[in-house]
């Protein structure tokens, strides 16, 4: 009797350095990756750390330090799925960087948003593949499966068919929210930007803060060298008063030109359940 | 026949890099001015390009460098006030700050919140003194007359009676906004605060967001040697959800502990009538 061949097992960590996870949201995340993605190996491991609570964050800097430490440096896991934005990431013990293991260096780290920051600080020390796509609070939007499926399939499957289109061109390439880039810039901790496309998403912050953002963003060292910037989706633009005139790509290609740096128009991320894959650095080139 | 020797006169030029100035506010501090500082000399000059509107600012980018350019550089006067803050400041033309010429460098230049850009690039580059102080557009504050009678006997008269205490102590000092200054460090232009005490406040943003700011800041090489840090007003702080559990000065302590950079308790700045002059810089000696 011959037994189907089954796929190798896709161990995945979930950790929240930010926010904590309801419990609903990962039990409706786990499902969905039970029933579609089983088959291609598919393995979620909800670390108990993301249900933690402590005011705004899930758990206490240590705790949530230890846990994501704990995962990547494990080298029982694949990759590391943060599973929550809002606000924390920056908060990480400094340390827990510097020991990030062999394993750790191994792996995949998707999330976006606030988890900018650990993207962005693993990006700059060279540690694993540092990915923008989509994090299990997204079920919580409408239509939020497609989000999820989205990132399962790149995570479990390596499919590359969702990796936003300037991010499979062989170019080097790395997104953020525009806010959290602001502050990882003046941190001392965002990575050198040369010759990348630097895509860059916003929600809920008015016109007049995209364009300081920009301007800071556009004027940093950091992007001097950059090879361009694409501009993700900027939603819940809250009524500029008075009204600003210039829309968000009139702000893009402004700061574009005055900084001497290629516009390359629109990036297909944002905060919401079309949000795309984007690997960081150069796509890996296929034997 | 004696005359009643005059005080020699101070001519202040006010121009607005940011949001324009209303007619009325500027007849108001005018009026304050002839009527309580004419004697000692004062000469307010209110700049056509104040009450210029173009959207969300005092008229377009070229008209707000150009008007500042021209009483920077404008031997006929003491000092520039700015009008008033809001956004824009960061948009000057880069170009014009190599532009200024010995007289600019002789110069006071006054303002805060957006004018930290200014104020923050002036000090980087070694000219004239900035200081934060209150400015006009603080007329339309309850109690506004306060705040630009203590702006006046400063530019007027050289009083340092209104000088933040700190500011008086023969330490090198700054004063910001909070996100003000996270902006200018991420744009590369900030002044590198070795040695400095800097003081920060903030207004209308939320706990997560002041957390937000601090983690940047107190990150930043800029302050990786400061003398210490000193936490002005922070007011009309939203409401966080989920609550924060940290007020700002646990926040402000936390993050110079973190950096290693001493916590120097509460400064008497911020957002408000009672907003205090920080002349940038170490206080001249008398002789």
């Amino acid at each position: 009797m011959t037994k189907a061949r089954r796929k190798a097992t896709r161990n995945i960590a979930i950790v929240a350095p930010a926010c904590a996870l309801k419990p609903d949201a990962a039990a409706r995340v786990a499902a969905l990756a039970e029933a579609n993605f089983s088959d291609a190996g598919a393995a979620l491991h909800f670390h108990p750390q993301c249900f933690l609570s402590e005011g705004h964050f899930a758990g206490s800097d240590e705790a949530r330090s230890a846990a994501f430490l704990e995962v990547a440096n494990d080298p029982a896991f694949d990759a590391v799925w943060f599973a929550r934005g809002g606000y924390g990431s920056a908060r990480l013990d400094d340390a827990i960087y510097a020991r990030l293991n062999a394993a750790a260096r191994r792996k995949v780290y998707m999330g976006y948003s606030d988890l900018g920051f650990v993207l962005g600080r693993l990006y700059a020390d060279g540690i694993g593949t540092p990915v923008h796509g989509p994090m299990p609070a997204d079920i919580n939007r409408a239509g939020g499966e497609t989000a999820i499926a989205r990132a399962l399939r790149y995570l479990v499957q390596g499919d590359q068919a969702d990796v936003e289109p300037a991010a499979r061109g062989g170019a080097k390439v790395a997104a953020f929210n525009l806010t959290i880039l602001v502050h990882l810039i003046a941190s001392g901790r965002a990575p050198n930007f040369s010759a990348h496309i630097v895509m860059i998403e916003e929600v809920s912050e008015h016109h007049y803060r995209i364009d300081r953002a920009l301007a800071a963003v556009m004027s940093s060292p950091n992007m001097r060298d950059a090879a361009g910037l694409m501009l993700g989706r900027c939603s819940d633009i809250p009524e500029n008063d008075p009204p600003f005139l210039k829309t968000e790509e009139e702000i893009a290609r402004r700061w574009c030109a005055r900084a001497g740096v290629p516009y390359l128009g629109r990036a297909d991320i944002g905060h919401d359940v079309e949000n795309k894959i984007v690997p960081f650095g150069a796509p890996a080139l296929v034997a």
